[in-house]
């Protein structure tokens, strides 16, 4: 077997604000908390009828959620759990489903804020925590240990910015990154999954075809820009210094993914859709914006301005948004969610 | 089986203290390092002649190590994989032991300070890192899942301070709550270890027959206690609060180690050796016991008394000590250590 330093990959890491004050994740991750209930039933439907528990399967199922960061996805983790509970009964004739015990481990980078997430695990009598730090662009399990694998929301962020050459924002670089990113992915997961195990991945992607200008994703990060370059022809930061703030995240098309998932021979493609998202009344505001952005950016900001200038780039943006009717928001198109599940094949 | 919910059993939880800042458990605990040394050839021993890597070890050994808190023991999980290595080349003819692959648990109280462990964690390409959060004296893990475990240094913590009434120092009451932890401690740990799997015991007893007040902790305590009276007696808190200053941990002589250990059947006992701790040139200092002090009660005591308290008490605590000349300590009998080597029966 060919040999892997699974802490080869090099990766940049920028965790999501820590803790559960005002402007951490834990607190302004809505939308993707929102994304993973509309989902829930469709996802363990699917593991219903994808799992075969008869193999491979003993009393003690492992499973993982990558990218875990604080709090909100032990409920994907949950909805899983009662997906394996319901095929158990249905195959095995379990009587009794708490003879079934679960160990799920939360993976995300070193620097995530596990003390945190500690704290705020569910209970539960047959479930058995466990926080593995690493990047999931490479192994950060043993070969061949884990049932079923879960990551929502994650994979649009980029092992690191790509290129050399990152004054101008160049989606060429991010879209070789992001199919480089999705191939070692890929890779280390089908080494880390059992024979018939499951890789649930949970998304955002733009819609085929709608220019980036015209997404809400597109829209919203135009103004930004706007009041860093600002800031800027005020003198406190440089141009440069502006210009060369880039984050290292790609959001694929629809097709993009569907590519990217089909290259790896490893999985089953047992289903892969693309789901609206429209705005709801009330989905949107200029405050929901601030919020989200602060608690998606804040860290690397931080890194890249120094932590003096956030608060005053906020100031400036949350100003900036309102001169924007809210319905110039919801005019433009709104990204949408991927649900995909992957089957290891057999050895 | 006998339905148990890991978490139902009440721990009150004591965490060193964090970081790696002057007075941090990680650079105050020369002492637990000492004793790690010095018995790691001899664990490292035990677990070659012990382990029967033929029957129910596969190429992924699971191996737990409990009461990490945030670093030194690391040293002690590398020395068992290093005999692992060497029993499996033994015994398979393993001629690549890179086939082998290690999941390391390292279990800890929730608010331990696991961002910093997993930040001092080792690079290892075969080795792959998870933290668990819970109390070692529940479940912490799920049935038959583990193959090796450690401990070191943890067991004289008691799960609670024991009894109703703390005022008085208590020693029967602390020596039954120990004998209960243990029961706990070996029983969740029987169920969650595969059969053949090793649970490797270091630590801390006084040598049969030596009372307390000649022991080396035991001088130490009284000195510690009668800075506490002082500060009571000037009134900055009263005596009551002084007197109800107790901290759930039990020395336990050898035999009642050993008997704790007979007292569980899921287990055959491979090794219990007491081994004595001279004290060697510069082994202790004034300055060691202080620091000591500080790196394990500090958190205890901020509680207790409030942080404000904690450096008055601790600037007391060092004048006090220097009164005594060094050979005054050097003169009481140091505690011992014991390495016990447990092999779990098969079912």
């Amino acid at each position: 077997m060919e040999e892997r330093d699974p802490k080869s990959i090099r990766t940049q890491s920028f965790p999501m604000s820590g803790g559960d004050g005002t402007h951490s994740y834990a607190r302004n991750s809505s939308v993707q908390r929102g994304g993973i209930f509309n989902t829930m039933e469709r996802i363990r439907d699917a593991v219903v009828a994808t799992l075969d528990t008869r193999k491979h399967f003993k009393k003690v199922v492992r499973i993982a959620d990558f990218g875990c960061s604080i709090g909100p996805n032990t409920d994907s983790v949950k909805n899983i759990l009662d997906a394996v509970k319901i095929k158990y009964q249905q195959e095995n004739n379990m009587n009794n489903p708490e003879d079934l015990e679960f160990h799920v481990f939360f993976n995300d980078q070193p620097d995530n804020d596990f003390n945190t997430l500690f704290k705020t695990l569910p209970k539960n009598e047959n479930c058995f925590a466990a926080g593995v730090p690493g990047s999931f662009y490479g192994r950060v399990f043993p070969r061949n240990s884990l049932h079923i694998r879960h990551t929502s929301y994650t994979l649009h962020w980029l092992s690191r910015v790509p290129g050399e050459n990152i004054g101008e924002p160049n989606s060429e670089a991010h879209k070789e990154q992001f199919k480089k990113d999705m191939e070692n992915f890929l890779e280390a997961r089908s080494e880390e999954l059992v024979p018939g195990g499951l890789m649930i991945v949970l998304g955002l992607c733009f819609s085929d075809g709608v220019p980036y200008a015209q997404t809400l994703k597109g829209f919203v990060k135009e103004i930004f820009l706007g009041c860093l370059i600002d800031i800027a022809e005020s003198g406190v930061i440089s141009e440069e210094k502006a210009r060369s703030f880039e984050i290292p995240k790609y959001f694929p098309y629809f097709r993009e993914m569907k590519e990217a998932i089909e290259r790896n021979r490893s999985f089953s493609v047992e289903m892969i859709e693309e789901i609206e998202k429209p705005f709801e009344d009330g989905s949107i505001s200029h405050d929901l914006i601030v919020s989200m952005y602060r608690g998606l950016y804040h860290g690397f900001m931080a890194e890249h301005f120094g932590q003096g200038l956030v608060d005053e780039l906020f100031d400036r943006f949350s100003k900036k948004l309102t001169e924007f009717p809210l319905d110039d928001f919801v005019k433009t198109t709104n990204d949408r969610e991927c649900v995909i599940v992957l089957k290891r094949n057999a050895l």
